[in-house]
Parts: structure tokens; C-alpha cells; sequence
């Protein structure tokens, strides 16, 4: 059955069945009206980002499962609101689709928006929905910070240490190995306790999350920051067995770690003196990894082969 | 030029410079980092939608000017705010584009929607930008009421008296018109000063825009309040010299007045001995015209022809 068969009022009621009643504290009015009403608490400040995901630019339908493509759209959604130690408040969603594309493909993919909304508390409370060539998704997510307390990019100073969540490189590989025909499983997870965390820490620099790699995303704090850095390359946190994994598939493994996006970690400057180590990965909720340093001296020292590289573009 | 002469990159910095440091009170952080911070006040509630866009569906390159399609984009999201009785915040647009698309084209869009931003003081404080085969923008604006004071489609009762502000049709006959190969100016205003005025006011039942047709969106505020209306089809305000030009198009001006979208008029409802007339045009600062009444009886009546008629749906 294609969409056409069920009608723009008819995928509507589908999606709202598949959201659901779900009430949340902060939801005043859900789906259903001209606009959504949400409430932040007194002393809160209101963070906001929007994010595309486009058919034949950020996903295949033959590369993973339209679950994946919903789920992941959203995770790259919030990972924005962890960036910026915010908590979701709630998420709403334009849809684009072609009036051929197959029912079933559709609601999969409002499944697995809806499966991570439920998963990371970023309710459903509003969309869109418009016929176009394109399947497109894009995701505005709206979240709560402490009033002044919202990380930033322009925040680093020379002598603040550079750290990283989790490992890089993983989603990278994966694209990589998709894109020789292996069945790989994407299901990135946004930092967003880490990133909560980070907004309360005493002696918090800059943050930014890794969504085009390290390289890239690093240097947008450097230039926000007007500062520079020095990495050692061989303290990037790879995932296990990823340099083997990374021979067999002939790729460079540290060229992958440094530049590799969609990994979704945090990266973020600490001011001297600050604890790191194990207490500042039970305090953030995850391993937490120093890998280099901010220096006065403007660019990106140490990466090697990997560090003229960029991240992603558009066009 | 082409965008792609241009860059990701370079069309992101060409819109910072078309929105420029506009320094506005409820901003705390604008475009350039993972997501925007604005504020509220004390006491309110935050109203959020998602509009979108898209070249061959809602617009032609062809029909109007770029600008006009960036501006009328934005006062359609913002129509969303008006009928939810809310002040604007700010808007963060997503845009999808052919890199093969004209610069000067681009621009011109950018620039109609940033004029329209300061017109009605939403701020454009962040966005995206993508590459696809369709031309589309997605704006997502946000607000903010008076707590508990939403505007809403579920608040009609029978016995309110249904009320529009400005005049309906007009849209309209402007799009036949342009079909018809005629230069048309579409310059829609968003009803936000009457739409705050109505949040305020009381005895007001429920309140939509019309975007898609009176009869459609009429429908919704039907719908969703589980009442019925009665509709006296003559006393629809309709643009001076409308009847005319519709009678030389030949089109029927009661069908177009009654089912004709885009017009970004407020309906509402007020409860019994709400003083209406001149005090209420005053208050809400624009000219409103009672049409019906809401009836305990499920349905919509006194539309002849034009009633069964729906608006625009996508497929």
C-alpha cells in the first residue's frame, strides 16, 4: 500500500496513534492544534536547534531499516541538545515523502522517531507533513538549560584540556562497511546525561558534539574560541577492535578516528586544575578521555595525515 | 553563480550577514553554535510549530518572487503563533537546496524571509542547510503566552458567535490569477497583534487560521470541540472589487471566499454577550466580522455549494 492509498490525513492519524497519549510534566498541548505548548521550569533558559535528514544525502533504504533512519535522525537531533547541556523538552517533525513511497517503509521509520523519543524523553508534540520528490525528516528539538548555564563553542581558553566521550570512528567504519554491502547496525545514542552533566560542572570550557569528526567539529570550537590546539592522535578512544577491523576493511584507522562524523560524542575543554579521571566519568555517566590541549597558537597541531582533512559538506 | 560555486559554507555565512547582529531581548545566544538560547518571561508558556515549504508544491519560482517566497514561508509558520495567541520568540529555518541553484535566487529568498523576520520581530536565530533535488524550507517559529492562556481549537462551545478578522478569498483569486499568467503580489500579514489581543481577552472560545480554507479549518475547531456551526455564507468578508474580479476570472466568489487557503485570517469563537462590534475591531486592532454560530448539532450548514468542499491536502 502506498501513502497516496491511505491520504496526507490518513499518515496524520497514523503517526498521532503511534505517539500516542504519552503525557510528559512539560507538555502543556501535544499533537493536534496550530502550535505545540511547552513549559520550561522558573530559572530555565530555552534551547533550540533544527536538523535535516535527506534521502540519498544522509540515508539509503537499502543501507539500514527506515526504524534506523528515524531513531537516527532524532539522535543526531538531540545530540545538539546534549552539546549544549540542555534537557529535552520535546521534539517536533517535518515530514516530506513521495505519495508512492510504501506505507509500511513510512510508519517504520515514525516508529523508530517515536521509539527514541520515548527512549530519551524528547516527547512528539507537533509536525508537518507536505508530498515532495525527496523523503526528507526534519527534526526541531526544543530543551531546557539552566538560566546562563548553556555550553558553548566560543568557550575555550588557552591551557583548558580537551576531552572526548565514548570512542570515535565507530559510525564511520560502519558507513564504510554499508557501503560494501555489509548489514550494519546504526544506533548512536545523543550524550545528553554527559552533556547535563557538563552544564553544572565547575570549570567547563567550550563543548560541541562530533557530528562531521573530530577534526571538524574541534575546529569550529578553535575558531569560535579564537584559540588553537594540540592533539595526540594516539589517545583517540577507538572502540574494540576497531584498528584490526579497520586493516581488514584497508582503511586508516587514526585518518577514521579523527575525521570519521555521526559518532555523536562530546568534545569538550576543561580549565586547569579541574579533576578528570575516574570521578569525572562517574560524574558525567560515561568514560571520558583527555586528548590533547588548547593552546594560544591558532589551528590543529598533531593529527598527522588526518589533520588538513574536513568533515562532511553539502556541496 | 551557482551555490555550489559558493559552498555549504559560504551560503551559511551569506544568510549571517542577511540577518546580522539584530541584538533582541529574548536572544541569548543566535546563529552559529549547536543550538540557539532564548528566554521567556516569567510566567509563560512556550508555543512551538513547524511549517514547511516546497518548490512545485506551495511555491513557483515561476509566480512570484524569490523574496516573496521567503517572506510569505515565514508569515504562514508565524500565522500558527497568531492563532495560538502568542508573541513571537524566534525562528530557526531549514533549508534544502540544488546545488545547482542560482545564488542570486538563493539570496533573494534569505532576504524576504529576513525582512519578514524583523517585520514581525521573530529573530532568525538558527537553522540548517542541505542539499536535495527539491527547493524546500522549513521554518520552525517559537512563542510565547501568557501561561495557560494557549488559544486553542477545542474551546468552542454552542452558542459562541464565530467571528474572522480581515477579509477571505483573496489569496485566493490571486493564485488563479497567477495560474493564468498574471504578475500577483502575495504580501500576506500573520494576525499576530490580534491574536495576542485574543489570548488576553476574555470569553474567547477557540481560535485557528486559516490557511487551507474557512471550511477545512473551520472544520478542525469543529472537530476537535465536538460541536457543529451554522454559517451565513452572505456575511463572509470578502476584498474590495472581490465579487468583479471573480465574476470576470470566472470563478464563484462564495466558493473561493468560503474554501479559498492562504489568507492567514484568524477565526475564533466567543462566548454569548461578549460585546463585539467597533470595541472588539479596537482591541484586536483589525476589522472582524461575525459568520455563524457554533450549534450543539454535529456539522457544518449554511455554506451551500461551497460546504462539502475541502481544503489542500498532499496526496
Amino acid at each position: 500500500m502506498k501513502l497516496r492509498d491511505v491520504g496526507e490525513f490518513g499518515l496524520i492519524e497514523r503517526i498521532r496513534r503511534a505517539v500516542g497519549r504519552a503525557r510528559q510534566p512539560g507538555v502543556v498541548l501535544g499533537i493536534g492544534d496550530d502550535a505545540a505548548v511547552l513549559r520550561t521550569r522558573p530559572g530555565e533558559d530555552l534551547v533550540v536547534s533544527t536538523d535535516a535528514v535527506v534521502e540519498g544525502v544522509h540515508f539509503r533504504w537499502d543501507w539500514e531499516t527506515p526504524h534506523s533512519i528515524g531513531r537516527r535522525a532524532l539522535a543526531a537531533a538531540l545530540s545538539d541538545l546534549a552539546a549544549m547541556g540542555a534537557r529535552p523538552l520535546g521534539v517536533v517533525a517535518a515530514l516530506t515523502v513521495d505519495p508512492s513511497l510504501d506505507v509500511a517503509r513510512c510508519d517504520a521509520l515514525t516508529r523508530g522517531l517515536v521509539d527514541g523519543s520515548r527512549r530519551w524523553g524528547a516527547p512528539l508534540v507537533g509536525g508537518n507533513l507536505t508530498r515532495a520528490r525527496d523523503t526528507a525528516l526534519t527534526l526541531t528539538v526544543l530543551g531546557a538549560v539552566p538560566r546562563g548555564r548553556a555550553l558553548r563553542r566560543d568557550a575555550a581558553r588557552a591551557g583548558d584540556r580537551i576531552f572526548v566521550t565514548g570512542t570515535l570512528g565507530g559510525a564511520a567504519l560502519g558507513v564504510a562497511r554499508a557501503a560494501r554491502g555489509a548489514r550494519v547496525r546504526f544506533a548512536p545514542e545523543p550524550r545528553l546525561a554527559a552533556g547535563r552533566a557538563l552544564a553544572r560542572l565547575r570549570g567547563v570550557g567550550a563543548c560541541i558534539d562530533v557530528s562531521d569528526g573530530l577534526v571538524a567539529d574541534l575546529g569550529h570550537v578553535l575558531r569560535a574560541s579564537r584559540v588553537g590546539a594540540r592533539i595526540d592522535a594516539d589517545r583517540i578512544p577507538v572502540p574494540r577492535g576497531f584498528e584490526a577491523a579497520c586493516t581488514r576493511a584497508g582503511l586508516d584507522a587514526r585518518v577514521l578516528a579523527a575525521t570519521g562524523g555521526e559518532d555523536y560524542e562530546l568534545v569538550f575543554t576543561l580549565r586547569p586544575g579541574v579533576p578528570a579521571g575516574p570521578a569525572l566519568a562517574r560524574r558525567l555517566g560515561t568514560p571520558t578521555t583527555e586528548i590533547g590541549v588548547v593552546t594560544a597558537t591558532r589551528g590543529l597541531r598533531g593529527l598527522g595525515p588526518a589533520g588538513p582533512r574536513r568533515g562532511f559538506t553539502h556541496f
